[in-house]
């Protein structure tokens, strides 16, 4: 089974960025952290802080399912929505922290209408749930 | 471990109550499921439609953790929102279906901002997932 | 044909609450006047001041439908909402006073968007209506 | 007794117009069931689309009474319910749908808080209902 | 000079309609009251509970200057502004009540960004007050 | 195939009302263009600045489509967006100016939801796209 | 009879003041012409940029009546208001411009429901209207 | 004379839920000491998590005033409101915190607009006063 | 102990100013009576309809707190909140009619956030409940 | 004459996406039609799921005019309003499906203002029709 | 050159008040800095609490340009905007710390739209860039 | 010292833009003076119309400091702001004309709250203000 597993904006920092929200683990951390927790899934990895390239990846992948973790886009990008209803894959919505507990702008997810599932909260853990999701 | 499960209005109807949205398994078959998956954890299950019986569920529990699918009382009652905050208990917030993606009433949490994750659109697989990111 | 009819907190006060707005019939001359008016309808009387024990009644009920008097609920109860949706019941709506005539946060019903139908204003006859509308 | 039964804008549609939300009934049918079923009742009819001629209509009558499906005009014409509070008529709000489970603008009925009463959701029974409430 | 004096919806009723806001003196009161107090103006009186009435006589009349009494209109009739300025007639609004200090829904004025100026408040001395407007 | 043109309030007041937003043609010079541009086209032209009145036009009509400048009637009328969804007449909605630029008030139609599509901005010019769209 | 005529905040500025929306008039002007056109009443002037002077004023005064134009305040004094309910004198609001053709901000007026009526958009000429209005 | 002093939603809780917010003393410490400073007042405390118990309570009580506390359900009941409004008892609101100066959705009451007054942030204290208030 | 005690705007008012709702003590009454309850506290009285004047007295002042009852400038003076959160002062808000059951606008404090705690709706006794407040 | 005709995101799918709502033609297709309907035009085709890039494009042609479908940047870019703006490009916006008829984010377009007219809601003809209106 | 630079409300409290948030310099020390550092620049100095004395300050200056902090009243004078519309005197706003940071409230100045530019979050250096863009 | 200065979206049209607006000079007119009027600064200059790119700008710099004109990013891009918070720049924000005092949308900046401060409405010399202050 392959899986896209997409970040956006910003999620390069991870590890470096505001690590009392995010943690201190960075991005290739839990990348790997997946590959070790999942050998049965082939992971595509993808980062990038352009929401057009966000769109692309979507639309030129072949993985079975997506983890987006859309980082400031959740709440700005109807694009990004668009492209998850119009290539039909399945994709569930990741969160570091626990977005409908922040501020009042982060309480909305424009995506989350198009998306199969939400986890939020649980830092780099929600990323392994999500693949979990994906298993059962 | 010890998790406590509760399930709030109408949860009881599982299985009968709209099973293009809720699934067709009974309440029953998911605490049953969960047991099995997890024969490591000790449950403690409660299901009530009184949002006051539910906030004396939490006040009353020595688990060690709880998995709270509030239902409806999840956009309404801000006074299980204050008993999480009271006891300081761990939470994660549980749905069937992704709430995120309903109707405009349902895409507000009152309870998220206390609340340590939430799971949301994975029918009865919420519950396992929820239960997992106490163990991981 | 047995109908079940529902009167929600505060309703045990009819007759001394506020006259000028609810009238002077206590709830049990409600009751006998429709055992009165409809001798070939069996019916089925609970009066709760507690939001989950109407869910209760709504869940347990072997009755062909429901008039209901939510009461203040009708306002801010949408889990006695997810319950009539819950359980396929047809119910109709029934207030004392036009609630649609009064002040603002009377003015929507959290459950009507799951009623049959809707009956308001007519005083103790708003009653009458609801199970003469089971009958048509 | 004499009673006014006024149908807005549209209604000579009905029996044609969406008969999934509206009915197959035509008006004619409704207004001959209403001869048919209370025979002591004087009924006086009146349709337009025209909402300066149901303030006109409202303003001439002799009725005792006015049954009055206002169609969309409910939510846009506060003319119409000047007109009501105007001549000091009581009204009885109809609707064929229920309004109050329908989309958001016809969710708010300008003409409310000047009717007696309210009855939405009957079909063609809505006027039944009506009328007998001015019979109670 | 000659003056158009409009009266929209229900104000037909005047003298009979809720003479707690409106005052006793009817239509026909103040039109003549006016050519008594202003006989060196020629006076044009229409009155109609027709929106499309009363733009059809805003586009036909020949008056220097127009008397509005736009009623409920005044608060859902964008065609009438458009009548103001299409015609490009200096209007002077009035009401009897000070519709500022009435509910929400009267303190909002849709012709007003298109009148010359408005008066609120002083019953059938609007009318007359607004006349001397025009004769300053 | 024939084809009925509507054009609501004030539209009569074509080419001498605010010429700056709306132009200097006449309806009558539209109206003419319209015949000349396409003369396969059987033309229906209608103008009214009654609300009731263009809903009996397009209740009476056997035309095959409608084009529908509804004036300032788009941004208030509910009653003519049901009378479209009631009859079932495709309905292509024209506006002169650019409607969605304009102030906010006529950023909104509430016909747009029942029609086929919508042509704004182009001056006479919409009415002839919007004739040539039934065409294509 | 005496009146108390009371200007606002920056009414002084009047004539070098903004002159496309104010005039040219200065208020000494206003003041000398309201004398002259109404000889038979006793005036009594007053203009400050203080909220807290403008109410003394209110508090302080023994004449019958108050024509005011409270400029800015209008829109943000509450106090004001107070004032003019507390006192119980009758007071009527004036205005140089139509302030409900302006911003939005302007188009709400915190003083209109206590006071008995308003004037608005005649230039000098509201003073007057306003004057003569205590005189019918 | 006889009080009733009310407590609602996980004020069970006090003195261990959130000490910085609702101080150290607990239920029993509070109870205690309105003994202590007012021998002469007849308490009945009643404390429960169900908005439905505390209807009851109001409902049953043939106390001379109510001290309510109502906790969450101060900003989510209406039923409760309608309880006060509905037996007539004076009922005093009183909150530990200053409740008006904690986030939004604690600076509403909807059980204010039928007591007699309220006293928010004097922890402890604001009991007493509220008994005091009763003796004056 | 000294306290201040500060009116503001039309609270010279009292006794004559709508007795149906502030009573009929006038300021002076309640200073007395305040004097004579308090003998041990020694108090500062002021009181102007001025803002300015009122940040000027909390910004003088060597009281060890302040009873302060802003009257209207409850609702609009961010001006008066930053004085008090600029002094550091302690600060407890009183109304004698309990504004959080009146109109909209008057349920909405600004300086809330920033005092101590609130005692609203027990008239002249609303002073004597703040002193005991600073006394416990 | 020379047109650039630019799509935004996700239009690169047109064809395969939700073919119920957007039509089976490919963008391909359109462009195809577009040459082949108006041979007299040079035609620029750009598509770009990158808002930036569309930006680009509109600050680098020498293109007459623009037909742009933003798709969903429609509703969410003031960068490409600017850029129009900026540009002064004539650009007539264009919609497959009736923007104006979807969910209420859907209806609102910041780019409108600086558009010089719309065609929303006939399929691949929307383009065609925008040609044609540079023709007119 | 001749500047007025105009403080508001409780900027008399500046070193003492919330340093965390506005620094330890008192005003004083801010206007010796702006002397020693524009030795070019004739400075006028005025600070008040009261609205209606800043106006007057406004009103009163012959100075060529205004820096003006005019602290809570930023977001609440209408009637300060006014004089600065009303003088046509240039007006640069300044705050120390950077409103748009802060609470909502704080984050809307009703003067900015009167202002040639604002320079805000910089402490006491605020002051010296606004006096250097009037040097530019 | 080194700072870098990022232009957004449309600023590469400066100078042909909408002159009357942003004014007459080119971005390469406004970097040169920068370098001019400031020779011990190292100045790095990037300019995109690309969300994504500006973030990769930021995320790459090693300047000490920021100043960032986003253009219409300012409006609507929460993934700037996460990434001025993410890397910990000092940025000071920057706008030609004083965005406050223009259309709704562009009077809320979603940077501003992760800036140290704000410098608007001076044209070219904001850039240089916004120098200055780094230069204190």
């Amino acid at each position: 089974m392959k899986l896209l597993v997409v970040n956006g904006p910003n999620l390069n920092l991870l590890g470096r960025r505001q690590p009392e929200i995010y943690g201190t683990k960075s991005l290739a951390d839990i990348e790997r952290e997946l590959r070790e927790s999942f050998p049965e899934v082939e992971f595509e990895f993808f980062q990038s802080n352009h929401e057009g390239a966000i769109i692309d990846a979507l639309c030129a992948t072949d993985a079975r399912g997506v983890v987006l973790n859309a980082g400031a886009y959740t709440h700005t990008s109807l694009a990004i929505a668009d492209a998850i209803a119009g290539t039909g894959l399945p994709v569930v919505e990741v969160h570091l922290s626990n977005i409908f507990a922040r501020e009042e702008i982060r309480r909305q997810s424009l995506i989350a209408p198009v998306c199969r599932g939400c986890i939020s909260g649980f830092g780099a853990d929600s990323y392994k749930l999500a693949v979990a999701s994906f298993l059962q």
